[in-house]
């Protein structure tokens, strides 16, 4: 029997694309540049109808690629040619809204931000707040251990879920953590936060809800040099000061955002400062004087806080909006995602500038800057072969500058298919080769989302980049990889 | 050549134990009911040594334990008859206080608190404390994941850890993490911290460290019942309070605490909460005011607030003796270590003072009740066999009771020798299976700390506690296990 024989011997006839027509809206995830069509898209409804995918799919040694709602920016969720396109789209129910445990139980397609208006009426939500939280999956972020503006003092993903529950790629299923924070044993729950799809197909998420804070204001301080706007995050850090969110912008991004959703940024400012306090409502007034007098310190130019709930929102609208604003200067961009050390922000700034200028493309600065990762959004016309090349080569070379002065390729976008090369600049080939053997241990005929997230060794020797530690070669078993 | 020969080939005569008497000291760890002399102790002074240790190790086929301070309360580091005591303690060495990037590097035999001690000059600290920080080290914190006092706001040691570094079982280097909060690939780092020993032995740590905050100060709460105590902690919780620590003593704790150090305890209460709060000045009165308002709401008999740094110290001297102060009642006791939802302390408390009269040992309970972490101590004569059987069988309930009502069987202790037969409970036979796949990832020989943190399947078939679910077997393969 053929291999899509086998899948609609149990699958109804729309949970089953094979026509092309059919399968093409499910030809690339958020990081659009790159699209294949797959063999096979799986619609599932049923637990039952994901084991038997899977179990299909190892028989006949087809790989598996999982997607949530295909919003992630590294290629993630790519379909492979020959390989079954497993969407958990239709897996979006809230199991179990939990307010004296305060947890949620969810199914991997429910909307990141499903989950905080679920728990709202309990006066709870769920912390980490990816820009795309309307429309993202909470399996795409525990895939991609997503972060977000609050991820400073509520921590990624990994810091927020409890328990995954999961089908491994021989179609067994595993349950880890639980309803507590610890959980005994090797840390297995950790491992499957941010595995990009490479370990198994998460079906059920226990998350952690936090209360809403009792208050919460912005600061919002322009600086007239991006620098001072630099150091002035470094300061408020080393001041002790954790806000729920720091986010800085440059000078392209405060224009681009300011004629897209008039939040009332000042359009002379170099870079501004978006500085979220919270918590009870004396606590966050004292706070709010301590971080204003930081930013004095650091030169300032103008400081305002917002009045009421409505300006908070608006001085938010801004930020969340800078991404599709970008579309106002150019028809595409490519958005990157390195981390780096707060220290450095100015130097790695200026030298982004200097690429900006030197290749002729216009490159606008949003960012995490409390956490130290860089969101450079490089505006480009894809339809143009040679700017979509230069695109590229300008994001290489910013992650390579991260990796250069400390930093890492991804803070919260994942590898998934952008990122393969520069792993082989982060890591040694041991590390690599241990990257490997990991993934064997869950999935020993490699048929999840293969060839992602980790390079090979082969890979890494051809982009030139194999570092071999003290002559010693990795171990021989895994020189196939 | 013998295994001893070939040791003594590169280690110094004082680097290499193998007289009985020498051997003595290293036979068991904290948890001293357990005690076997290795073959041999190794104490290496340099990283060239322990490469050739376990790279001799491994040709002989000879297990590894590896030990840091020997704190461990779970027994992860008694040493096996045939192994080799693989002991760290003599890499000892800061080798680099960073407080522009607020992180240390140091090797695994530094003590937990010298860390701190090394870092005041900075006004920074590092935040896990274990209340043996005096005596513990880091490597050991990292191997057991070790918590404290200040854990339910800073976190275990997985979130205080940027960076290891360490050698596989074959002798292996490996890099993971660095010097940023997040790192892309798989979470191998995540994986390292809580494991116990079972997967490398670790060489180098680098640590987060903190500001020092400008102002802390503990509220002393005294209840006449124990329920309106635990009410009370979720009480604080549910407020969005996020105190520093949040400790719970029962009324024999409270007395022998007293007794021991005259901490000012009111030894008449059924139990105390000390709710410790920190940050700013301004920030810190605040969030005081908030929480004695929650404390008076669920009835404390009693308010008191630290007056000056003195009186705080001496509020958390009574805690921090607790453990040695049952030395008045007993000449041995039994910390056990669950944790259980917050909802659940009530129920589980008036359950292990119904067995404490039932098996006539007494039990004082000491415990981190932000985070339901208990640490129930058993008083009792390790001379009388049948109290020290008694204590492991109560022990043994007590962490049944953790699972059954949504818990885990260990909260920062490890699992190590001591909850072998309770793991068994608490997981199902694919995820020990999996466990086993995670460490043969790691040590394909199974020569680190073989037999520890993770039951075989076979030993919890005899424990009478595989979980077989859906009546499906795990995967043969590992049917050794």
């Amino acid at each position: 029997m053929h291999f899509e024989a086998a899948l609609a011997e149990f699958l109804p006839a729309d949970a089953l694309l094979i026509e092309t027509a059919a399968k093409r809206p499910y030809e690339c995830d958020g990081l659009s540049a790159y699209r294949e069509i797959p063999r096979v898209v799986c619609l599932p409804r049923t637990r039952d109808e994901v084991q038997k995918i899977i179990q299909t799919c190892a028989a006949y040694l087809v790989p598996i690629v999982p997607r949530g709602a295909g919003t992630g920016l590294s290629g993630g969720a790519l379909p492979l040619a020959h390989g079954c396109l497993l969407s958990l789209a239709r897996f979006n129910r809230i199991l179990e809204i939990d307010p004296d445990n305060r947890l949620a139980v969810v199914e991997p397609g429910v909307r990141n931000l499903a989950i905080s208006e679920a728990a709202a009426p309990h006066g709870l939500y769920y912390a980490p707040d990816p820009s795309s939280q309307i429309a993202c999956s909470i399996g795409g972020n525990v895939a991609e251990n997503s972060g977000g503006v609050h991820c400073l003092k509520y921590g990624l993903t990994v810091h927020n879920v409890l328990g995954v529950k999961l089908f491994l790629s021989d179609g067994q299923w595993l349950e880890l953590g639980g309803r507590t924070l610890e959980s005994p044993g090797l840390d297995l729950l950790a491992v499957i936060n941010g595995s990009e799809g490479l370990l198994g197909v998460i079906m059920e998420i226990t998350v952690k809800l936090l209360p809403k804070p009792e208050s919460a204001k912005v600061l919002l301080a322009a600086f007239t040099n991006i620098e001072a706007a630099g150091a002035a995050v470094a300061g408020i850090i080393e001041a002790g000061i954790t806000p729920a969110g720091l986010e800085m912008m440059d000078r392209l991004a405060i224009k681009v955002a300011e004629d897209f959703c008039h939040a009332g940024y000042p359009t002379d400012a170099a870079a501004i400062l978006l500085c979220e306090l919270d918590g009870g409502v004396d606590e966050v007034a004292a706070e709010i004087a301590r971080a204003t007098a930081v930013l004095q310190r650091f030169g300032a130019s103008e400081i305002r806080c917002s009045r009421d709930e409505a300006e908070r929102l608006r001085f938010w609208a801004g930020r969340k909006a800078a991404f599709p604003a970008i579309g106002r200067i150019a028809p595409d961009y490519y958005c990157m995602d390195g981390t780096i050390p707060r220290r450095e922000l100015a130097r790695v700034l200026s030298q982004i500038e200097a690429w900006s200028a030197e290749y002729g493309l216009l490159i606008a600065n949003v960012f995490h800057a409390g956490d130290g990762n860089l969101h450079p959004l490089i505006a480009y016309d894809a339809n143009d072969d040679q700017q979509l090349a230069t695109a590229e080569l300008i994001g290489a070379k910013i992650l390579e500058l991260c990796i250069e002065v400390g930093g890492t390729v991804t803070g919260e976008h994942g590898v998934g298919v952008e990122k393969l090369n520069q792993m082989c600049l982060q890591f040694g080939s041991a590390e690599l080769a241990q990257f490997h053997r990991l993934k064997a241990a869950f999935d020993p005929l490699n048929l999840l989302n293969p060839g992602r997230a980790v390079p090979t060794l082969h890979r890494c020797a051809e982009f030139g980049a194999m570092h071999v530690r003290g002559g010693q070669l990795p171990h021989p078993e895994l020189e196939r990889f």
